[in-house]
């Protein structure tokens, strides 16, 4: 079967020499289908390596993947053959202290794919634990089963900062990121939600995917915007997706007396300069986000039931054979794409 | 000018001989345009009581309020003649323990229209503290205005619920609060939300405000139904809004493992019997509603973004000069009435 | 080795004709040193059955376990030969969304000690899953480590109850449950506790463990005492852990205003008459306990630095080769007995 | 009466020439007994203000506050002259957004003892409104009194990082306020608590108040030192006491994946260099503490139960009359204060 290999930076080689693996006895054979283009990816595909974390030779990206199960070992209930399925694809130890008390996704012995030593799903086929494959009903496309990896991110960045009916709502960046939680947030009863970013094309996305308000970073004063917006009480919930120091320093001033600051985005710059007096004489909360947890499930019956599209997202695609045409892509015109996804 | 006086069960009699009354320094005199019917109201209408709570002489019910700004106290800043405004009805003490940590509907000193002794707000004018005012803004008609209070009550109850996105939600009874529940539980993203009565009438309304599926008590087989629908697993939430013995002994076994209950009808039998094994066994949590709290903020911005459509609850419209034909109405078709409103 | 098989109702036999078990690879073999005799055991031996689950022939009784690890699996890390362990029963499926949530106790894949048709520890070794297995520090004694069972039941249920500092607590049944319930409630800060049970020798155990007051159920007015302690406000927690349809109806009446009342004891009756009515007008929350979650090394924790202690409960020892001796005088002399170890 | 005034930095001056005052119908007449020194206070006194906030000409500090009743409005009930009360010095409108929903600590409008424009409480008699004058028990001393206040501090810190039994606590800090929050960590059952400071008198007094370890900041490397304690894992729950940009930038290292950080600590800078990527990948909340709410009658009960023991914190005594003396030792021998009060 084919894989695709991050050989060196820049340049993604597929090779046709793997074989189809097989199954466990509570794993499923999947024949992936569609996945979609990440920017942790990204960081692994421009520079061989995201912070401390470097690519190994012949590494296979890829984390946002959903298939068509082939075959499922001899523990496997509840899965079979023929069934079209979304993978999560971090699979937790279920034992330690944090996977039992429910916070699996920060389990330190959870495998992933495209997590070094973990191989990504850009092959034809992958193993994966059947527990990790959640069938997609009819009203659910293989596609948008890829794309539930980036929408859990948005559902779980959207629970930490607890967005309820009546919420009004400020997002700090429209990239893919700031989207999902757009939607999540929409979805979760939002009133009110303002996106403000440097991109035309992905603040004319944010409007096109409900956003009720938004701001043009690179022409407005997006201080004052906000003030005019939300008035002195500021925003519920301040999302931060967008990652850059200068937006996770503004958080705290646009956010509301008791409110709450998520940050989704991670910064480039692993210390930032930050408002503390303004976040204790408002009591702000901040909470982070890592990955997601328990949101598959989630994230397919709100597709299933129409509360999300999510399919509006993907800006480009590209088949399997030129994944290294998307990842070129998405690094040189990274303005315009908001999500790419490559097809089998 | 006029209002409406209960003179004995069944007859509300119209009387023009109140003077307009005189708002104190924190109080708006409001001139009354909308006023809706509620079960409260019907009950002091037919029997004269509630319980143990009589309607005392030439008692003045209605507690659904909305209309116009005429004149404001001193001190009152934040509201000016000639808004319209939607009436929270409850005005609680604002200090005692319960105020303070934030559950004012739990005050023991709160004054409620129509709670007695106070009087209701069928009069073509009242006064009311300016805090409890709330500003309509363009997009909310004063007629929504009036449906505030009951969207209030389903608001509370799906927060009480904490249903979220994703959620299967089961609701035991399609009068008004039901549909409320169902419009705040769709309003916060339940992806599946199935509604049981034994009306045709409720499961048609609650069919086109948003019910993904509606179970004929009356003619199927309610169990059997539910478990067809929501499986061995159960649902996340079950609203019980009957008010009825049978409905309440039922709950329990619809919920799934680890769910909630939440009772929002109140049984005319004040002891039920109850199988608390399954509640045990499943490790259910059975939470209760009593009015709400700081919820009109959240309803008025609901119905403003058009997340939640509170108008089609209304089936019915009488003339304030009509208001013992609204309860007789009520009263004797209660099959056929979802909500009546009176307008001045 | 020898284990106690439980033949017919209010017979166990010790048979010396069992093979010593041999751990899996993520297993350990603990030679058992004490194990406490639980209202459920007595169940089981008393009436060959609780409820519908009938005890199958020659079924091994006993839940709450502590020994020494002998051997261990070639997979276990963090856990050697020579270790002073407690076992915690239940061994959860760890992927299943109850398990992935966090709530692993619902699981309904459990495998538990006692649990037809698990069999129990009532024997000299027993193989068991070495994630369950939490080691003891110095300050804990092995025996103590058996009592850390029934302990966690009442930090569940005072977590249930979200008992904080300052709360004022009322506990219904003073058996072992009810003291630990006590024990529970005392180490998160309850500024007030109140026991009432109907034999004096719990009464006297409540007082030692350190209840502020006591309440004699069969001498005095109960409902008139508590309305002395707590007044009309209530308590703020009222935990039923005595298990009868009389003490679960009348926490209603006890609980504050939005309050929390914790069903705790599992009634004979599996339906009973409740007070709705008085839970609604109150807001009263209702929450129940199933076993327990993630409490073992609170539990030990909370032994170890003293906030707890746990072993005053123990009013009677046996040897293991006493076990029927145990459980018969358990169903004899129930009221004198409040927990009953046999020892290896 | 007398009352002290602050006539410029460094200069409380006592005059005898003010009205004892009178209080309105929902007030009450206290006449001080005792007055502690807060932090804030002392930055007043030392330097004229606190960031932006000037203390106005003639200003009087004080507002840790306790005496006895000399008189009640006529609206006053359940207040009677002659009961010692301890004040909470905070008086919100009750009626805005975060009264209304139980945050009044946040409230825009309150009026605070000492916070300008409003006089402290270094006067012999102060009128104050009833329902925030809390009467203390037999077995709770005016002194203990006086200390409600900065006990409430430590109990909302607790609060916030929802220290729960078992926990393993880290506090930055052990001045007035890291030992607070000492007290009350350990009154909720925090299994281990580790006090770091650079004063030996203050680790003294942290361990003489139930600190299990404690770390000399000047002479012991601190991160070795909490990895050797807490490993790899980290703290459950890591305060910040200190208010320096060292330990603030030191919090995220500290805290387990999962934990959470409370800010209780207002930093001389307003902004701090500070490692989102450690809180991102550990996923971890930062909360911050703003004064208090809801924890008069939970500190009085702590305190009245005997589960805190709050007057240890107490290092130096003053006369009313050498209030400038009081506050010049604070000032000048800051290493050796915890906490000062002044006798009337």
């Amino acid at each position: 079967m084919k894989a695709a290999y991050l050989e060196k930076p820049m340049e993604i080689v597929i090779r046709d020499n793997a074989d189809v693996p097989v199954p466990g006895p509570e794993e499923a054979l999947v024949k992936v289908e569609y996945c979609g283009v990440c920017g942790s990816d990204v960081h692994f595909y421009k520079d061989g390596h995201i912070g401390d974390v470097t690519a190994p030779p012949s590494f296979i990206l890829g984390h946002e993947v959903a298939g068509t199960v082939m075959k499922v070992g001899n523990l496997v209930s509840g899965l079979r053959p023929g069934e079209r399925v979304a993978l999560e694809p971090g699979y937790p130890c279920g034992t330690c202290e944090l996977c039992r008390s429910g916070k699996y996704n920060l389990c330190r012995s959870v495998r992933f794919f495209a997590d070094p030593p973990t191989q990504g799903a850009l092959q034809e086929y992958v193993v994966h634990p059947a527990g990790m494959c959640y069938p997609l009903p009819k009203s659910v496309s293989t596609e948008e089963g890829a794309l539930v990896e980036p929408l859990a991110v948005g559902l779980h960045a959207a629970g930490q900062g607890n967005v309820t009916l009546g919420d009004r709502v400020l997002i700090l960046g429209g990239g893919c990121i700031g989207l999902v939680t757009l939607l999540a947030a929409k979805a979760r009863g939002a009133s009110e939600i303002v996106v403000a970013d440097l991109f035309e094309k992905r603040l004319e996305a944010a409007k096109r995917l409900g956003a009720n308000g938004i701001i043009n970073a690179g022409k407005e004063d997006v201080a004052a915007r906000v003030k005019e917006i939300f008035g002195e009480r500021g925003a519920d919930v301040v999302f931060e997706t967008a990652g850059s120091a200068a937006t996770i320093g503004e958080a705290p001033f646009f956010v509301k007396r008791g409110g709450t600051v998520v940050l989704v985005g991670m910064a480039a710059e692993s210390t930032i300069n930050f408002n503390f007096s303004q976040i204790m004489v408002k009591e702000v909360t901040i909470r982070s986000v890592f990955r997601y947890r328990n949101l598959y499930p989630v994230a397919i019956a709100a597709i299933a039931s129409g509360s999300i599209d999510v399919k509006p997202i993907v800006t480009h695609y590209f088949s399997f054979d030129d994944s290294d045409a998307a990842f070129r892509t998405v690094v040189k015109e990274a303005k315009d794409v908001i999500k790419a996804v490559i097809r089998f």
